[in-house]
């Protein structure tokens, strides 16, 4: 019940209206290792950094079930960074700096002990490494969950349609589905993209929740609503690997237990943006995770009598 | 069990992305009304309308238990008319044309027949006219539900603020929650909002669903992703309707009450958008109001095993 995760490990400088930060540790493959960690191991990162990665931060992944083996460190290189300042609602963000570094060499092999992989989450990427990445599965994953971005549709769109065909749930926020499908209308962009190739679809809002669309069926999951977000950066990825780590824990991809697992990504998520970067999710514990799940149970849980 | 609904009734005139109507029935007394009328009757209506306003509208409105005693009719001027235009998003819209006409004059008194009315529907109005209908109750309605805008709380903040000491249940939208509050996080909006008065806090967010705080809980209903939102106009007067139709009809204004009446005021606002103006509304029986219901309870109902 191994999960494999592809994405990033990276540098990151945040400002917010709370604070902002020098360089600390980010990237989409760390969030979604460090919350899937919680509910499986060993999580199997496959990734690229370069010399000023500190060693620390691989042990104390390593000493939470994840498995750097695919992570390629580049002597000559530095790490991929990404600077960005978000703005008072916190909806929105200007990027400030992306220094690609090791990332513009990045050519994932997937390890020879990764092989029997059942579940595996792409991070965004180039869709043509995301293609690549399935490809050297000698057994095709029991799940595969994409994750992609609004430059990838603009300037990789034909690559980003062949991987849709290749993966069972597409992972987008609610821009990026109506720009993948053309549609403002959700429900309208949903069966489209369902059209092209995975059998799930998951439309993150950020604040205002999370939906879950197959052929005949929506779910909706709400995001806690927080005294304060204090830095957003990672919670969809955090999201992504509580998802997908309640499945793989499972063994179970019915839509009906995704819809849990949607609910688990988001308490995941609610915990990723209470501090900077992945501090937070560093420190809780499974009764941390339990508790806020129950928060999510009071939230939405109601009584109905018919009219 | 009635219910008092105070508010207006008039003319709308809308464009949509969808098509655009000429002068059709609108009015937030309207709506809510209308939506209030599935669930108990009769529904008191305080309101007042110029020389134009169609006879047969009032005697529709009549042969669904709603009591027009309360609505004045002026000889000599016209119905209050808006005009406005909606983006392709549907959350934002233009104002066109603002004609106040008898609205000018609206200084409503409570039928004799009225008193004794528990439960009070104040759609937006004046603060000071809000407050005035208050009054005039011999004794104070069980709950009393109260609707502003931005108008007044930039035009009359300490008429409202009185408003706020003398009601229940708020409910108004994020931005004015932000605006009353100065606080961006609703969580702490609804925080100094709830110290300025009300025991209870609606929050509308559209097709972001809305959520209902009190002093220690909070609950979050979605809207139901629909395929076309055809026009909007009335969702949120439709949404009160349904509300304090419900809780009317149960006699029951606990918290955990509210939470099922917010589904319903949800699910009446879902009918309310599907064509323009009050049409849809006024055909929807009791069955379709039953499966609407029941669309809600699949779109958030999940299981949840601890991690």
């Amino acid at each position: 019940m191994s999960i494999t995760v592809v994405g990033t490990m990276a540098f990151d400088a945040i400002e917010t209206p709370f604070g902002k930060t020098d360089k600390i540790i980010g990237g989409s493959a760390t969030y979604a290792a460090y919350a899937a960690s919680n509910f499986v191991q060993p999580i199997q990162q496959i990734s690229i950094v370069g010399y000023d990665f500190p060693q620390e931060e691989l042990q104390a992944m390593q000493s939470r079930g994840i498995v750097t083996d695919g992570v390629v460190i580049v002597p000559d290189k530095k790490s991929f960074f990404w600077s960005g300042k978000y703005h008072l609602d916190m909806n929105t963000r200007d990027t400030l700096i992306t220094d690609l570094n090791v990332l513009a060499d990045f050519n994932p092999n997937v390890p020879e002990s990764y092989q029997g992989s059942e579940f595996l989450m792409l991070g965004n990427l180039v869709p043509a490494i995301q293609k690549k990445v399935i490809q050297q599965f000698n057994k095709r994953p029991k799940l595969i969950v994409l994750d992609t971005m609004n430059f990838w549709i603009e300037t990789a769109f034909n690559d980003l349609k062949e991987v849709l065909t290749m993966v069972d749930v597409l992972m987008v926020n609610d821009s990026e589905a109506r720009q993948i499908s053309g549609e403002h209308s959700l429900v309208k962009a949903a069966k489209k993209i369902l059209n092209m190739g995975p059998q799930f679809l998951i439309v993150k809002k950020g604040e205002h929740g999370a939906l879950l669309f197959n052929e005949s069926n929506v779910f909706f999951a709400p995001a806690l609503p927080l005294e304060d977000v204090f830095d957003p950066t990672g919670a969809g990825d955090t999201f992504a690997g509580g998802f997908i780590g309640h499945l793989a824990k499972t063994q179970d991809i019915s839509f009906s237990n995704m819809k849990t697992a949607i609910i688990i990504g988001s308490a995941m998520a609610s915990f990723c943006v209470e501090k900077f970067g992945t501090e937070r999710l560093k420190e809780v514990s499974k009764k941390d995770i339990d508790t806020r799940v129950q928060e999510f149970v009071q939230l939405v849980n109601f009584d109905i009598t018919l009219v």
